[in-house]
């Protein structure tokens, strides 16, 4: 299955000097590698957006990896405190997303009571890319049996690998859904990530810009909206790139259901407001592809992300399968996933 | 008063050469002027976005002296013909507003019984210019009384003459509103147009993303959602540009009122799907300032404008002053305005 696979559900790389990160910041337009040689430019690579999405995670397993390697010289006292510096450097790069602090426990975990640290950490990390693309796959599978045979989901941003098993699974269903996408400014994720991708699998691809997701969803042309979820907590408030709750609302507003993908809500989080919101810089908002959009004495805001409230949300589709929003509770009752 | 308006209050102008419009495309970054020296050019503008919001009006006043100008040499008997053929044109160029209808109008009443058409139909022009503004003016005073004394006012796209004099007449009476403005992709005319006018005009202003402006809402930030209407049907449906639907769900979700500003509601519009809803081509969708956002093979849609809901809908301000939206009938009880 490997080689049917898109560019993007293979962008993270270690490798023995370092983690190479496909640039999404350039995709599609150009196919560049960043190799990231240590834990620093790992952490940099991160917050600077060479990747997103399920990329960090990804990119912070190889990075622990790196933090391991550099730690095999020290004295074992020292390699623990070493290594939870060198996750605490990567939690620290985006503060609202889960995936940072599984990939760091992880690894972490996989080095406890290991002399061979850097053995271990790259056990660690492989174990870390396995699951996490099998809890995706499941939740593809999930949520590919929520769609009709030829339905039409709108996307926001870029769901990467939740939605390329969404896509698969759905074909192994005999089900061809086509997707409108939100281009999703200030970095155009929908439009370069998710649309190019959709385009390079052969899905029936139409983008539109972010404005227009609630004239498309009171149409009636839509069957779901569908979105990644950065975060769900207890409560059914899923966190996600900036512009889902306005999609979220207007879904309510003219019957259409939204579906939240993400692998387990977040059993440290009980309400929204319990998720720290990372703003990044206002005037990345007043440019578009380099570009400036606007003149001088203007600021920017920029919240990357919203909070949509479960009144909003249909589904919350995880690995164990869908749940509504007021139970997911139920989701823990077997118990811890392996992650 | 008029050397203290923005630039864009005074864009178009009618001259011995032609019609002299700035470019609005190019604006702020450049300011370039188009000229159009006959009917067809100054269609061509218009439909090539060169202006737009209430440029066309203006446009379209200018286009149809020039017409009269080019028919000052024919036989009396065919004037008229050639005179609303012109207007035809005119307002075949965009389809959702109905500034068009009511610039050629002006003039063509203008020119009736006169044998000297090109004086009559400038006259026509000058007379539809001036109440255009002073309708605005009244417009803008009414809206200004909705507002608080320090307000923040959420606004998307450009409401051109209405913003500029909602913003003089808030200050007239002692108020000073900071906006808020979403940057209305595909053409950014909010980041472009609103927010570099309103910096001119010295107002604290901040620029988002489409995607934003229902975590703005939610947010408790902001005090109203206004923006203009292309067209308000007699049952109070708000034809604007595309997005402010998605604007006006999430306000009403989260409690802010949404003020839709037009001169009047359209007589000969019942309701919302009356209107035809203007698509321009997909393409334009999949570019910004001229770069490509994504990779072939995707399609790209456009509808220019979305119809808003009067339950979505807070107040229709006019030049006579606030109406529910389910009361517009109101409006007419004085009568036709002047226009």
């Amino acid at each position: 299955m490997t080689d049917m696979l898109p560019v993007l559900a293979d962008s993270v790389r270690l490798d023995e000097d370092g983690v190479h990160i496909l640039d999404r910041r350039q995709f599609p337009f150009r196919r560049e590698w960043v190799l990231c040689k240590n834990l620093d430019e790992v952490a940099d690579a991160i917050f600077g957006m060479v990747t997103q999405s399920s990329g960090p995670y990804f990119a912070a397993l190889g990075g622990m990896v790196l933090a391991a390697r550099d730690a095999a010289g020290l004295p074992p006292a020292e390699v623990r405190a070493h290594l939870e510096s060198a996750g605490a450097r990567l939690i620290a790069t985006r503060t609202t997303n889960n995936h940072l602090r599984k990939a760091v426990a992880c690894v972490l975990d996989a080095v406890v009571g290991r002399d061979d640290v850097v053995n271990a950490a790259e056990e660690g990390a492989r174990r870390g890319d396995e699951l996490y693309r099998a809890r995706s796959r499941a939740l593809g599978s999930h949520a590919a049996k929520l769609l009709p045979d030829d339905g039409v989901v709108l996307t926001h941003c870029w769901a990467d690998l939740y939605l390329v098993e969404l896509v698969l699974a759905a074909r192994r269903a005999g089900k061809e859904p086509a997707f409108v996408c939100t281009e999703t400014r200030p970095y155009l994720q929908g439009a370069r990530l998710t649309a190019a991708t959709l385009a390079e699998m052969d899905v029936d691809t139409t983008v539109i810009t972010d404005g227009m997701g609630a004239a498309e969803l009171a149409s009636g042309r839509i069957d779901a909206l569908i979105t990644a979820a950065d975060r769900v907590t207890m409560d059914g408030h899923v966190v996600n790139k900036i512009g889902t709750l306005g999609l979220a609302v207007a879904a309510a507003a003219f019957d259409v259901p939204f579906h939240a993908l993400v692998q387990a809500p977040d059993q440290a989080t009980a309400t929204g407001t319990d998720v720290p919101i990372e703003y990044r810089d206002g005037a990345e908002v007043l440019t578009v592809l380099g570009q400036p959009t606007t003149s001088g004495r203007i600021r920017g805001r920029y919240p990357a992300f919203d909070v949509t409230p479960p009144r909003f949300v249909t589904t919350v589709v995880t690995d164990r399968g869908p749940f509504a929003p007021d139970r997911l509770g139920e989701y823990y009752a077997e118990g811890e996933p392996n992650q």
